[in-house]
C-alpha cells in the first residue's frame, strides 16, 4: 500500500477548476486499490492569507463539505483537518532547524512575490509573512507526518516535494532512517480549466465558476463566457471554444460526439450555453444538495474530522515520539 | 500577581557565569510574592544549534538538574521542558502569520550573523537556518502563551521581547484583546562575570569554568585565571583583578573585605586563587551533590518536569483553544 497524500486550502470558494484539477483526480486516485489516501483540511495553510475569522470558518466547512459531497468516503481514507494534529507544528519546528535559509530563499512561490515587487519598484519583501516564507517547511511536515509515498501535484508544486525530500533526507542522515523519501505524481492529463474570459479557471483572476452555484447564477454566469461574434448558422472550431471545453469535462463520450457535430454544422452559442448549463447542473445537482445539508450541520463535518484526526493521530503520535527520541527529546 | 517567564536553552554546560548572569537573579526574583514564576528548558530553542542526539538529551537534563540542585523549588514556579507543551508550536505558527517577514530580516542576532558573513566574503546567509531566522517567533510563542507580564533579559535580549509585543499587538488588533503585552525588566545590576581570560564568561570564548566542577578540576581551573606578574609582597589594585571580581561574587561581605586590605597589604596571586577556590568551592559543594544526584536519576527529573508541564498546559490547552476560535478554527 502506498500513501497518497493532498490538502486544499480554505482560501476561497470552491469552483469548477479546483473540481476539475484536484478534487476530481484526488477521488479518482482514492478509489485505485493500491493506494492509502490522507486527505486534508489544509486550514493552518490557508491562515497565511486569511485574517476574517467568520469568512476563514465558513471555507473551512466549505472545503471540508465539499469533498464528502462529491463523494470522499471518510471510511476508506484518512480526512482530518490539519489543526486538529499538533503534532504537524512540533515536527515544523524540527526540519525548520533542518532546513537551510538559503533553500527558502530559493522557493519560487516565494521568488515570484520578491520579483513582482521589485517589477513595481517596492520593497523586495513586501507583502511577504512568515508563515508564506515557512510554507515549504509546514507542507514538508504534512507529508513526512504520514510517511507519505506520493504526492499528487501540479508542475508549479514539484519544487515543494523536492524540499520534503532534502529534509527528510537530511534528518535520515543525521539520525538514521526515519523518513519516507516522497515522490510527486504530476498530474499531466489533468485539464486545466478555463474561467469565463478563457484564462485558467482561478480565483485570482475573478474568472471562476463556484462549483456549487444555484442554478439560476450558474445561468447568468455560462451566459457571461467570452464567445467570438460568427452567427448561428456558422461552423464554429471547438479546438479554441471555451465553452466547448468546458461542456466536454461534464458531458458524455455520446453528447460530446453530438455537440462536435452540431459545431460543425453550425449552431448559436446561446444554444450551446444552455446546453453546457444543462450538463454542469445535472453532474453538481446532488453533490449540491449534499453540500447543503452539510454546511447546515456543522456539527456532522466536526465529528466527520474529529474521527479522521483519531486515525491520523494513531499514525502521527507515536511517529512523532519516535522522532523526539531520535533527535535526544 | 505578576507572571515572570525565563528559559534557559541547553547549548552548552552551565558555568559560572550563567549562574551569575541568569540563574541566580531568576532564583531571587521567584522568592518575590509579586511574582508567578514560570521557568522552562528551552530545548526547542537549542534544537537549532545542536545536532548530536546524546550531548543534546544530556544538556536538556542538565540545565533541568541544575535549576533544581540550585534551589529552584518546582512546587513554588511552574517548571517545564519546552517540548512537552505542543500549544506553543501551533502558536508558533499563528504568530508566523502575523509576522512580516520584514520583522525577522531586521532581527538583531540574524544580522549580526549577515554582517559576519558578509564580511569575510560569504553569501549573506551561510550557515543559517530557518530555526535561527524563526526563533524570534517561537520566543513570542513561549512569551504569548503564559500571558507573561515580565520578561528579565539583558540588553541584547530587548529586541525580542519587542518582536512579541508588536505579535500580540497585531493580534489583539485583528481578533480581539487576547494577548497580554509583555515587558522587559532589563538585569542591570547583573555582574558581568569575567572568564578565566578576563573576557566575559562565555561558551563562545572558551574562557568558562564549569558551574559543577570536581574540587581538583575547580582548583586547576582557577590556576590557569590570568593575572599580572608583581611579587608576592606589592600592594595590589582589586578594581582590575579577574581574581577578586569573581571572589566578591562568592564571598561574604566580610571576606570581601578582609580580601580588599590583604590587595592592599600585598598578597601572592597563589594565595589568592586558593582563597578563590574556597569559596566557589563552599558554594557550589552541596548543590554539586544534588545536581549528580539527579543526573543519576533522569526519572526524577522526568516526573518533575511531567508535573511541571501538566501545570504548564493547564494554562495553554484552553488558551490555545480561546486563540484558534477567534482566528477562525
Amino acid at each position: 500500500m502506498k500513501t497518497i497524500l493532498t490538502g486544499i486550502k480554505p482560501t476561497g470558494e470552491i469552483h469548477l477548476g479546483n473540481y476539475i484539477g484536484a478534487i476530481k483526480p484526488a477521488l479518482e486516485l482514492a478509489k485505485i486499490d493500491d493506494y492509502s489516501p490522507v486527505y486534508f483540511v489544509a486550514d493552518y495553510h490557508g491562515l497565511t492569507k486569511m485574517t476574517d475569522a467568520e469568512e476563514f470558518r465558513h471555507l473551512s466547512y466549505g472545503v471540508a463539505a465539499t469533498w464528502l459531497a462529491l463523494g470522499l468516503d471518510p471510511n476508506k481514507v484518512i480526512f482530518y483537518r490539519q489543526s486538529d494534529i499538533p503534532e504537524i507544528f512540533e515536527l515544523n519546528w524540527i526540519l525548520s532547524c533542518l532546513s537551510s535559509k538559503g533553500l527558502m530563499n530559493r522557493a519560487h512561490a516565494y521568488k515570484a512575490i520578491v520579483d513582482e515587487n521589485r517589477s513595481v519598484g517596492r520593497e523586495s519583501d513586501y507583502g511577504v509573512n512568515m508563515g508564506l516564507f515557512n510554507y515549504p517547511i509546514l507542507m514538508a511536515a504534512d507529508i513526512l507526518m504520514f510517511k507519505t509515498d506520493v504526492v499528487p501535484v501540479g508542475k508549479d508544486q514539484i519544487q515543494h516535494i523536492e524540499i520534503a525530500r532534502d529534509l527528510a533526507e537530511s534528518f535520515n542522515h543525521l539520525y538514521g532512517k526515519t523518513f519516507v523519501l516522497p515522490e510527486y505524481n504530476i498530474q499531466e492529463e489533468t485539464a486545466v480549466l478555463p474561467g469565463l474570459d478563457g484564462r485558467k479557471m482561478s480565483k485570482s483572476y475573478g474568472n471562476t465558476i463556484p462549483l456549487f452555484e444555484e442554478p439560476a447564477k450558474l445561468q447568468k454566469l455560462i451566459n457571461k463566457i467570452k464567445t467570438d461574434s460568427l452567427p448561428p448558422e456558422s461552423p464554429k472550431d471547438t479546438e479554441n471554444s471555451i465553452l466547448f471545453m468546458l461542456y466536454k469535462e461534464f458531458a458524455t463520450d455520446a453528447e460530446i460526439e453530438e455537440m462536435k457535430e452540431r459545431y460543425a454544422k453550425g449552431i448559436g452559442w446561446g444554444e450551446v450555453k444552455q446546453e453546457l448549463f444543462q450538463v454542469i447542473n445535472r453532474f453538481i445537482e446532488r453533490p449540491r444538495e449534499k453540500y447543503k445539508e452539510l454546511m447546515a450541520s456543522p456539527a456532522t463535518i466536526d465529528r466527520i474530522l474529529k474521527e479522521g484526526a483519531e486515525k491520523a493521530r494513531a499514525i502521527s503520535t507515536p511517529f512523532l515520539q519516535e522522532i523526539k527520541d531520535k533527535v535526544g527529546f
